[in-house]
C-alpha cells in the first residue's frame, strides 16, 4: 500500500480524501463478546454525502468514456488490494463478524473471482450487446437509415453494503464490482455492522481509482447506520440507481424513497428468501436420511444467515417419511448455537421466533448449548402443519436465521397449494426420484413461476457465480425479477441501450464501427457473429 | 372473419367473452365535426375488470409453457386479421382520428409489420438469452453445479393504448406484440378515443386465440375513460407489469400506483420528449436552409402527435443563421392547421401555449388558416433567448402538438448549458458538417447521457422497428431507461431469467437441453455459438 496507507482510522473515503465523519459516533462490535471494536466511526453529514454525489456526478461522463480495458485494470487491482491486505482484512472481517477464518478466506475468494470475471467480461467486450442494422438508401417508400445500438453506464450507483458477506456483497462486492464495471461510478455505504471491514476495503478501492488517474468522484464511501443517511443518497439526484442487499423493510424502504423522487430511479434490492424445499415420496422413501442430513447442514451454515438457505421443507406421508423427520429433528438437535454477524441478528431472530409460537406451530427441536456469544443464535426446528401453513400467510415468510419451519404429512394437493402460495422467493429445491417428478409436473410448474433458480436434489446454498446464475426472483425476492444480483448479468441492472443513427462513422464508439476494432461479437443485420 | 363476426356493437372482450360494460357511457369523437360517432361504450365494470384479470392469471402458466410457433402463429394470425378487416378498420380509424387514409395504411402496416418481427423472433428462438453452464464434480473445493437459465414470461401484462398510434400502440400495437410473444396474457384497456377501432381489433385478438385453442384468459380489451378503470387494472395482484404511451402524467401516476402497491410491479411508460434539435455553425451555414425546411416538415406531420417530433430547435449565431431562421419561420407559417385525433390534444395544446407565453417568449410564426374542424391545432413557432431557456425549466419541457421553440444565437457555452439542463428525452439531433462534430464534441458526450437516440444530420420522426433501435430513454421520456418500447429488445420489459440447477435432463425446456432441439444460439460454458 502506498498514499492513504493501510490500518484503522475510522475514516470516510469521499472522492479520493479520506475524512472523518461528523455526526453521531458508533464502532463495530464483538458478535463474541458484545465489547465494542476500536476505531470509533462517525455518522457521514449530510455536506460528505452531498460531495460524495456530486463528484460522482462530475465522475459520469468521463468515467463511462472510459476504455473497457482501463475498468478491467480497476477491477482487477482492487482484487490485488484485497488480498495485499492480507491478515489484516481476514482479522478485521473476523473480529468485526465471528465468521470463521476458513469462510472469510472463502469469501475473499469469491470476491477476487467477482472482480476478475467482471474484467474478463470487459475484456472480452461483447457484453455490451452491439447491434448494427446497416442503411438502405433504395427502400421503396422511406429509405432505411444506418442505426446502431450497444449498451451504456446509468451514471453513479448507490451501493449498500450487506451485513451477511462482509466482503463478497458489501464494499467491493457484486453490486460495486457491477457497477464499476459497467462504467457507473459508486458511492457505497457500507453496513454499519463492519465499518472497519469497509474502511480496509474502501481505502484499497480508493487507492486502485487514484492509481490509475480516474476520476476521483469515480468511488467514495461513507459510514453511517442512520435511516437518514442512506435516504439522503438515494434521494440525491446525481444517483442513477440503487444496489442493495438486505431485509425486506430496508429494501422496500430504500424502493419506495426511489420511486418517489421527482426523477425515479431503479432499485434493484435482494430482500431474502424462505427457499422452500419439497421432497416427493420416492426420493424421500429411497434417501430421505441423506436429504434429511444435507438439509440440516445448508441451513445451519454461518448460522442460517445466507440469502438461499432453506426455511421451509415439505413432504407427504408414507414410507421414508418419519425417518427423514427423526433425521431432520436429530441433526437440527445435534447443531450448535454460534454468534450471528451482529447481535440485532439475534434480536430479530428470537422477536421472529417468538411471532411465529404465537401461531400453531411446535418446536420440534432446539439446538444443542446455551452459546456464551453475545450474537449467539440457536438452530431451530419449528413443524406446522400443511393447513396451518395455507391458512397462516406469516408462517410462508422468512425467518432469518437458522430456523427451519418442517411441514410433514402434506397430501400431493396441499403441498401444490402452498407453492401456489408462495411469494417470490430466490430458489426453491425439489428432491424427487423418478415419476416423482410426473407426478409433480404441475408443482414444477407453479415453482417454476415463484423463483429465480430451481434446485433439483442439491441444496439452495452455494450461489455459483457464472453466466446462468439467476440471484433474485419475484417480489419480495428482489425488487425487480428482471435481473439477478449474482452472475455476469448482474451487470444489466446498471446500463441502458443507446442507439446511434446515421451518425458519423469516426465518431460512432469503436464497438459499433464497421471494422470492429475490439473484435466482439455483434448482430450485424439481424446475424449475430 | 367467424364467431363473433365484425361491426361495431360497443363491445369489451373478456377472455374471449364479447360483452357491454355497465359504467357510464361514453362515445368517440370525430376530431373534424365534433359530434359524437355511433356506436357507445359503457365504462368497464369492476367486475370485468377483475374477471379479466383473474382469466390472465389462470392463463399465465398455460400460456407461459406455450410452444414458441404457436405464439408466433398467434402474432402472425392477428396481423391476417388486422388486413382481412380491411376498409372497415381503415374508414373507422379515419373517422375517429382524423388521420388521413395513406398514414392509417402505413400504420396498419407498420402493426403488422411488428407483430411478424415478433413471430419471426419467437421461430428463431434465440432471443431466450440461454446460457448454460455444465457441471464439474472434480472441481476442488465445491463441486460445481450444472446451471441452465433462460427469459421467462412475467405473468399478464396491462397494456394501455396509446391515442396517437390508433393501431400502431394501442390494442394490438407493440406492447402487446411484444407480451404475446413473451408469453404474458394480455389484458388491454384501450384508449377512449378510439374506442370502435379498439373494438374491431380487439374481436380479431380473440377470435386468434379462440382459433388456435389457447386459454381464453390470454387477451381481454376492456374500454374505459376514467382513471378509476385504469387504476384497479394496475393495482389487480394478477397484473404482473404494465406498458404505457402517453402523457407525463398519466404515465407517472400509473407508476406511483405500481409502484405502491404490496408487491410492486415494473411500469414501462413512454411520456413523450421534447426532442432537441441542434444545428452547429458549418451546417447552419452550408445547408440551413434545407434544413430548416425538414424540419419544419418533421415538426409538423401528422400535427405534431409523434412522441418523436422535433420541438427545439437550437442554433448559433453566425453565417447562415437568418437564412435558417426565415425559412424555419416561413415554412411554419405556411403549414396548415389541422385536426388532432382528439379535442382533448387540443385544448391541451392551447392551454400549454397560453402558458407559455406568460414567460419571455415571443411567437415568431403562426401556422396558416382557422381549421373549421372541432380539434384543430395550429402550427407555431415560438422563439426565446438561450437565457431564458436556461432561466425557465418549463421551456424545456414537452408541448404536444405542432410548436417548435426556436432559440436562435446561442453561444457555444449556452448550447452546452442547455443540453447540460435537459432531463431525459427520447432524441436529440445534430447537424453538422465535418469539425463541427470536434468544435462541439462535449455537447455530443452530454447528449448521449440525455437520450435513447442520437441522430445526425436527419429528422427524429420515423422510428425504424428493427435490432437496434432504441424507443425510450431516461426520465421523463420513459420511466426505466434500461429498456425500448420499439424493437426485438421491447420484448425483455415482459421477461425474467430463470435458473434450473442440476435439474432432470428431460424436463429441462427444450432451449436449455444439451441437443439443441431449437437450434438455437446459446452461450455454453461461456462460448457462444
Amino acid at each position: 500500500m502506498t498514499g492513504l496507507g493501510s490500518g484503522l482510522r475510522g475514516e470516510h473515503f469521499v472522492a479520493g480524501r479520506a475524512e472523518r465523519g461528523t455526526g453521531e459516533v458508533f464502532a463495530a462490535g464483538d458478535p463474541h463478546s458484545g465489547q465494542a471494536l476500536e476505531p470509533q466511526y462517525a455518522e457521514a453529514s449530510a455536506d460528505q454525502i452531498d460531495r460524495a454525489c456530486a463528484a460522482a456526478e462530475a465522475a459520469k461522463l468521463p468515467f463511462l468514456a472510459t476504455e473497457p480495458a482501463l475498468r478491467a485494470k480497476l477491477l482487477r487491482t482492487i482484487a490485488d488490494g484485497l488480498v495485499a491486505l492480507g491478515d489484516e482484512l481476514v482479522q478485521r472481517v473476523m473480529a468485526e463478524t465471528a465468521l470463521p477464518q476458513a469462510r472469510v478466506l472463502n469469501e475473499r475468494g469469491r470476491t477476487c473471482n467477482q472482480l476478475q470475471q467482471f474484467a474478463a467480461l470487459l475484456e472480452d467486450g461483447s457484453w455490451v450487446d452491439a447491434r448494427i442494422d446497416h442503411a438502405d438508401g433504395k427502400r421503396p417508400g422511406l429509405p432505411k437509415p444506418d442505426l446502431r445500438r450497444m449498451l451504456q453506464a446509468l451514471g453513479p450507483v448507490a451501493v449498500f453494503g450487506a451485513s451477511n458477506f462482509p466482503l463478497a456483497y458489501s464494499v467491493a462486492g457484486g453490486d460495486t464490482a457491477s457497477a464499476l464495471a459497467a462504467g457507473c461510478p459508486v458511492v457505497c455505504k457500507g453496513h454499519p455492522a463492519h465499518p472497519g471491514t469497509s474502511e480496509l476495503v474502501g481505502r484499497v478501492i480508493t487507492e486502485a481509482v487514484r492509481t490509475l488517474g480516474l476520476p476521483a468522484g469515480t468511488f467514495s464511501l461513507v459510514h453511517g447506520r442512520s435511516e437518514a443517511t442512506g435516504g439522503r443518497l438515494v434521494l440525491n439526484p446525481a444517483i442513477a440507481a440503487v444496489g442493495f442487499t438486505g431485509s425486506h423493510r430496508g429494501g422496500r424502504a430504500l424502493m419506495d424513497l426511489a420511486a418517489g423522487r421527482p426523477e425515479p430511479i431503479p432499485v434493484f434490492a435482494e430482500m431474502g428468501s424462505v427457499n422452500p424445499v419439497f421432497v416427493l415420496p420416492r426420493a424421500l422413501q429411497a434417501r430421505g436420511v441423506q436429504i434429511a442430513e444435507q438439509l440440516a447442514g445448508s441451513a445451519t451454515l454461518a448460522q442460517g444467515q445466507f440469502c438461499t438457505s432453506p426455511g421451509m421443507v415439505l413432504w407427504p406421508a408414507g414410507e421414508g417419511a418419519e425417518a427423514f423427520a427423526n433425521k431432520l429433528r436429530d441433526k437440527l438437535a445435534a447443531a450448535s448455537a454460534g454468534p450471528a454477524v451482529h447481535a440485532t441478528i439475534r434480536s430479530g431472530y428470537e422477536r421472529t421466533l417468538d411471532e411465529l409460537k404465537q401461531l400453531p406451530v411446535t418446536v420440534a427441536a432446539t439446538g444443542s448449548g446455551a452459546s456464551a456469544d453475545a450474537s449467539a443464535v440457536c438452530p431451530m426446528l419449528l413443524s406446522a402443519t400443511a393447513a396451518a401453513v395455507l391458512e397462516n400467510p406469516r408462517l410462508r415468510t422468512e425467518i432469518y436465521g437458522p430456523a427451519v419451519l418442517a411441514v410433514p404429512g402434506g397430501s400431493r394437493d396441499e403441498l401444490l397449494a402452498i407453492a401456489r402460495s408462495l411469494h417470490g422467493h430466490l430458489t426453491a429445491t425439489v428432491h424427487g426420484d423418478g415419476d416423482d417428478f410426473v407426478e409433480f409436473a404441475e408443482l414444477l410448474t407453479v415453482l417454476r413461476s415463484k423463483v429465480g433458480r430451481l434446485i433439483a436434489n442439491g441444496v439452495p446454498t452455494g450461489v455459483e457465480v457464472c453466466p446462468s446464475m439467476v440471484h433474485g426472483g419475484p417480489y419480495p425476492a428482489a425488487t425487480d425479477a428482471r435481473f439477478s444480483a449474482v452472475g455476469a448479468t448482474a451487470i444489466l441492472r446498471w446500463v441502458r441501450p443507446v442507439c446511434w443513427q446515421d451518425w458519423p462513422h469516426d465518431l460512432l464508439p469503436a464497438e459499433l464501427r464497421d471494422d470492429n476494432p475490439r473484435g466482439i461479437r455483434r448482430m450485424v443485420d439481424g446475424v449475430v457473429a
